[in-house]
């Protein structure tokens, strides 16, 4: 009798080459935690994760379920793996779940925190997990953006090419909350939604500081919405070390 | 003419054998310091630290003081410097100071944060930066052993050997914070003194965590204090890299 088992995974997505496995030598987080509950289970164990984050993507709240056939106690699992992953990912919880329990299908909200270092020098410290944004950023405007993209919209103008062709690109983004924190030196973008274009966190991002920066007003991020058309969006896709994928809800 | 510029220094120490220069291929902060400030300036540049952190200890506030004769505008210091410093190394601020400002010696209160990851698994994103430490801890205990600890004492029971050997172990701790952060997943330990004996925050910290987990009473602590022995002491001494120096104040 086999369990299917949920984790809550974190990593450090800077020495990644994403979430997903790809071969030919790539560094990958599924192939990381492949090969440790491998060890642990003592047979091939293949996982599913709520969200393929792209290379450089940091998680805190990544989920994946597998099947484990072993006999090791559900509340074990996280320490002895722990002891076999790499120090750049670690699992937080392991629980069993419902057979029929998918990380990816079961997902009903994602949210993702985009961190902004504003500061005129870059950082050392900080550097790792935010993108720096030098110069004034209008908050005001940003926030008035953020309206007009919140609620359900298609959202192919902000998916770059690479994502399931054919299917929907309409996603409820449920919350596009905007913060300053730690006097005003971090600004964090919070988006929920129901599910995730490609990049679309890093080109919601890229466009907003475009806004920030009154290069785009809130009108054009109206036109840019409705075009449908990621050539009519001129933003470049933020930089993906500023990106961690914070929670996965169910 | 020369001016005494004075710098503002952030890193991430982990894949630094602390901050002073050693030669024999070691990689310092100093050395990637001088060597970037050498080739802006024109001329070789050595600096001067407020505090020699060691291997694995991160940087927000420490702070550093050159002489240069170069004609580059002290405004323009930081930015032509961090295009040339690798990335876990950066300069948040550059001025003029006075021409008897010595980093060093001029520096009145020095601030250290040490932070404690507290979760049964080890955390993959914010673990380069908290020492995990599992299990319950007294904090109420704790706060009564940091009280012990303020003020002015005679602190060689919780220095290394390795310090300025002659000079006196007297400091006056003027603040020994313990503060839980993030639903309490994360505990900072915040303190300032004039100045501080080699290890001296990471042995305070290993103490502290002793007392919270009820190794060591606040009555072992007076104990401690008052034999003015590190081997008096049987705490060990904290890992690098949950401790950052916060800021120094002239």
């Amino acid at each position: 009798m086999s369990r299917r088992i949920k984790l809550v995974v974190e990593y450090d997505g800077t020495y990644f080459s994403g979430f997903q496995r790809q071969g030919k030598g790539e560094r990958t987080v599924q192939q990381a935690l492949e090969s440790a509950l491998t060890e642990v289970a003592g047979h091939c164990v293949s996982v599913t994760a709520a969200g393929r984050t792209d290379a450089g993507v940091h998680a805190l709240g990544q989920v994946v379920h597998f099947d484990l056939s072993g006999r090791i106690p559900t509340e074990r699992i996280a320490t002895a793996v722990n002891g076999r992953l790499p120090r750049d990912v670690s699992i937080s919880r392991a629980s069993e779940a419902e057979r029929d329990f998918h990380a990816r299908f079961s997902a009903k909200k994602r949210t993702y925190l985009y961190l902004i270092w504003r500061a005129q020098q870059r950082s050392a410290y900080y550097g790792r997990y935010a993108w720096h944004v030098d110069g004034e950023l209008d908050l005001s405007e940003m926030r008035g953006a953020a309206k007009v993209l919140g609620g359900v919209h298609d959202f192919a103008a902000f998916a770059n090419a690479g994502g399931d062709p054919g299917r929907t690109t309409v996603r409820d983004l449920t919350r596009l909350d905007l913060r300053l924190l730690g006097s005003g030196k971090f600004l964090t973008i919070r988006t929920t939604a129901n599910g995730f274009l490609r990049s679309m966190v890093r080109n919601l991002t890229g466009c907003l500081v475009d806004v920030g920066r009154r290069k785009l007003s809130v009108r054009d991020v109206e036109r840019i919405l409705e075009s449908g058309s990621r050539e009519e969006n001129p933003s470049k896709t933020a930089p993906a070390l500023g990106l961690c994928l914070w929670r996965v809800d169910y």
